[in-house]
């Protein structure tokens, strides 16, 4: 087989790969961190990268039209699209800084209640002697409570423990089995980590589990990425590909060795105190990161291979940062598209102990939504696309550096950059804002349309000059640039077909219910980006039913402080059993009213005319 | 290093070992099975072989008084003694041929209690739908009575599995854990094996859960044997070389591997329906199989690691003839020289819950007695010494091919040898016949001498005859020969030591239970050695206290069939922790009226002479 070697700056790697791969194989080879969205389909044009020099194959047809002018002036290319045909060199965009300040990387003050997992008992034993020949293993355990297995291993350490540190030792209990003997007293020091595995972000929580309280959290980009954006395209990945699985998982478990590795750098927690593990996560990324093919949930009937609880160790799920006999626990999943990380949010929630008529909503590429009754939970996922996440628009970005997060157009028009950088593109929280400020200012009408004439009278002059309609449509400048950042008429249908998604889903969960809009006393937004979001522009373009934006409510990252309080505290872990196992799941695709609403909601206001006055 | 090739015939395998090496170290690494009953210390004799040609060191003083004179006529060496200078060629005895039919290989009849500890259920499954989206494994647990733990490996094999057989399988779940997931109704199809491993000899039975059934058994020598004939030579084996645990552990493997896969060819049955192992052994072997180091046990105050149950897989103990997840469990220890045989022993003889006063004694080099008065137990390990392996003595061997075994003196001299060969030695059975068939005719008087003079009259003339003093000593001779096979004042004197070790032992217990002879009911001798021996002989020796003979009892590999009903059933199974943690262990070392009872019983008769007259 004839190689090539490609060589990436400025990371300074250099992958050898068989003749006519891609670059991208070159890449996720190499270990460069690349966000091929589409999974290196050619269809997202976010592997844009500047080949140096060497040989590759020529563009692809379409491979232009994913590249914006100034990029196609720069000379860059998609991996995902060139073939290696000799040695090349090529040079990566800088990776984009992330949003530090979002709601993922928080790490929560306060105290959450505490019911410890993990055991800790102090043995002050006696020494054997011919008198008391007690075997040294039936000595210690005879101090504990209820019985108690041993692994072989951990049993042929106790004998040398017990001597070295004259007979005075701790022993570490977790779920009847024990962990761990140390010497001396390390009663007061117990730690434990939970972790959000999110498609996009893996978010991870150090927690003192003695004392109930959260130390540290840090999060990091999701290696995975670099196999696609979103789960569907992660599956086939491990469908198409006879190592993929175990790619995605040695990803996964990357990602979360190297967050936790932080965690106790950043906090001088010593890695042999850390005992337990508890992950949310959706239930496409539970199954890669336990190694167990997802392959059932890609298609109707969508059926994972599991939801209840797993559990085992460190070492089975090959993480290095911690002792292998560390523990770890999944949150249970309620459903192929509703996982531990929705079980998370209603953990984190308490949803079902408050009363009356509650929503919560992830809003996402699946948005996962939660109705709750008078504590009779209901749930459903909906398809909402990678239109939230920035993909699929125009000029659109993730939450990174230099996109246009906030958009208000009361005074004129406004714009909020992350990182307050040059405006690179727009992401969803933009682009939410953006159609939202337009649909109030009728500028765009309900069926989405971007108005070039009969606008409305007294609009404002420096909005009516934003509207421009010199290239092959009309566009609304939001930022003159260079570069600038426009939406167009495709941007705004994108946003239709997701939030029609999201808005039907709520309303099968009411109708199925037995409730409507009226009903609801409290609608909590899920999720960093949910959590970003301004509920007046939800409202505006009908995302969410008509309701009076106080009741609307951001609640960070729900998913991962589920995860905590499952860490924390044993009655958490097995509530988490509990309502995932009583949650009613509606399956939308299965539901005889889902395309009636969905096209329903197409339209970008509200139809109760009182309500949308105040949007 | 420099290096020599040492090749031993007739296995025809070679190794290369540093030169300085013993032949020894050469055949262990070669994996060429060889008898080292000292453990390679020069002083059993038992490592004899041919040096076809090569160099090797000269004779080490006092070689040659280990070999008889037609070895050293056949220019034996021994392999311990002889260090590699070059390259050499090695022929080995024929390894002799086990006794087959020795208790320890016999196949036990007729059924078993049966509470199975593997519980396998058919599922008929409902394939998954839109409407009902259960996830695989709650969907297959869901039939299930109670609350099951699955290994994420496990896990990820449910989807197919489940599919491939249309929904109809068979699940096994052992202790809370499900094993497998097995196409079909397999329910009928559950085996399990009982494993006795001894210091000399490792025992299995294949059995049927189901019908609680012994289908086959199997013997084979503990390939530990080339490190030492004895528990403390092992554990010396152990402390001295760094790898010295893992080589041991490595050979007790070994030799399971290679009788499971005996067993499992000469039934049929396939290794994927076996799903549990108990294991029984002395604490030290237990300790060797489980890799835990036993290295408290050889000194006072002789401290086992563990004596509780131990578990865990296959895998963990690296078994290769079983899938990696069947389970295994040792039957407890209750002290570390009184270990899990004896506790399958108490388990086979019922003795617990047999009325009255009953002992039972397992004779070998650690003798391990248990007494039960109505139920409530007593337990010593006594140390014999390794006379009745027929090790210590001038011309004794283990009950292998050749070895005298029985020696009647009624109608003259008869002797029987093992596989109806030329005797070749005498083993520890045939030596308690000889003795006390000499104490008997009063040619050895009860402090073990053998008289050369003075003998009593109207002692047959055949007898007289055998008694002969050309040598440096006078000695009994058995068989003419060649090779001459006889009885020395010293093997006399060894016998003497064994037996009264045992005898002290048994006194003790009878002491510290507030009893004395005369209560006695019944006698069980345990262990293919003691099921094959006279109880006339033991009695007229005083090995056993003075009772009718009537009451004596072989029992047969006692330990292995106790692993087979803990094997069989659940409650027997639990019952062994409590008849190991309720008995009173009594450690003789420590014991104020050891030395003394010790040396009262090296006597070699009844102190009782209505008794004696019997013998």
């Amino acid at each position: 087989m004839r190689t090539a070697q490609v060589t990436f700056r400025p990371a300074g790697v250099t992958a050898t790969v068989p003749l006519e791969s891609t670059l991208l194989d070159a890449a996720r080879q190499a270990g460069v961190s690349i966000n091929a969205v589409c999974g290196g389909k050619g269809k997202c044009g976010k592997c844009a990268a500047r080949l140096v020099n060497g040989l590759v194959s020529p563009a692809a047809p379409g491979e232009e039209d994913l590249l914006t002018p100034a990029q196609l002036e720069q000379g860059l290319v998609l991996l995902c699209q060139r073939l290696v045909l000799g040695d090349a060199v090529v040079e990566t965009l800088p990776a984009p800084e992330r949003e530090t300040g979002s709601a993922r990387a928080t790490c929560p003050t306060g105290g959450f209640p505490c019911e410890p997992h993990v055991i800790k008992t102090r043995h002050d034993l006696t020494p054997p002697s011919l008198t008391d020949q007690t075997a040294d293993l039936d000595r210690l355990l005879a101090g504990l409570p209820s019985p108690v297995k041993v692994d072989i291993a951990l049993a042929a350490r106790v004998p040398p423990v017990l001597r070295d540190a004259g007979f005075q030792v701790t022993s570490v209990v977790l779920d009847g089995v024990l962990l761990a003997l140390e010497p001396g007293d390390t009663t007061e020091s117990s730690y434990g980590l939970a972790v959000d595995i999110g498609t996009t972000t893996v978010a991870a929580y150090l927690a003192d589990l003695g004392q109930g309280r959260v130390l540290a959290s840090r999060s990091s980009a999701n290696a995975q990425s670099a196999f696609g954006a979103d789960v569907i395209t992660r599956i086939t990945h491990t469908m198409e590909n006879p190592d993929g699985l175990a790619e995605l998982r040695g990803l996964a478990v990357r990602t979360v060795d190297e967050i936790i590795a932080g965690l106790l750098a950043q906090t001088g927690v010593a890695a042999d105190r850390v005992y337990l593990l508890t992950f949310a996560g959706n239930t496409v990324m539970s199954h890669l990161l336990l190694g167990i093919p997802p392959r059932h949930v890609a298609a109707a009937p969508f059926i994972p291979a599991f939801c209840r609880v797993m559990e085992g160790t460190a070492a089975q799920l090959g993480l290095r940062s911690l002792p292998g006999h560390v523990r770890f626990r999944t949150l249970p999943n309620v459903a192929g598209y509703v996982g531990a990380d929705t079980v998370g949010v209603m953990l984190a929630t308490g949803i079902r102990d408050l009363p009356g008529v509650r929503l919560a909503v992830d809003i996402g590429t699946n948005g996962e939504i939660i109705l709750s009754r008078e504590g009779r939970l209901y749930t459903c996922s909906t398809a909402a696309g990678p239109v939230f996440e920035g993909a699929g628009i125009r000029q659109g970005m993730r939450a990174e550096t230099g996109a246009i997060y906030q958009v208000t157009m009361a005074d004129g028009l406004a714009v909020r950059v992350i990182g307050d950088a040059l405006p690179r593109g727009i992401c969803g929280s933009g682009l939410i804002d953006a159609v939202a400020g337009l649909v109030r200012l009728a500028v765009v009408n309900r069926n989405g349309r971007l108005k070039k004439t009969g606008l409305p009278p007294g609009l404002p002059g420096d909005i009516a000059a934003r509207i421009v309609s010199d290239g092959p449509g009309t566009r609304f400048v939001l930022s003159g640039g260079p570069p600038e950042i426009s939406l167009t008429q495709g941007d705004i249908s994108q946003l239709q077909l997701g939030k029609a998604a999201i808005r039907a889903g709520i309303e099968i969960l009411l109708q199925e219910a037995g409730l409507d809009t009226a009903d609801l006393e409290e609608i909590m937004l899920a999720g960093a980006f949910g959590s970003n979001l301004d509920p007046a522009s939800l409202l505006a373009i009908g995302l969410l039913p008509p309701v009076n934006p106080a009741i609307v409510r951001p609640v960070g990252n729900a998913a991962g402080l589920g995860a905590v309080r499952a860490l924390l505290s044993r009655g958490q872990f097995a509530l988490a059993s509990d309502l995932a196992r009583r949650a009613r799941h509606i399956e939308l695709s299965a539901h005889h009213e889902f395309n009636r609403q969905f096209a329903r909601w197409l339209v970008l206001d509200q139809p109760d005319p009182d309500l949308q006055a105040r949007g």
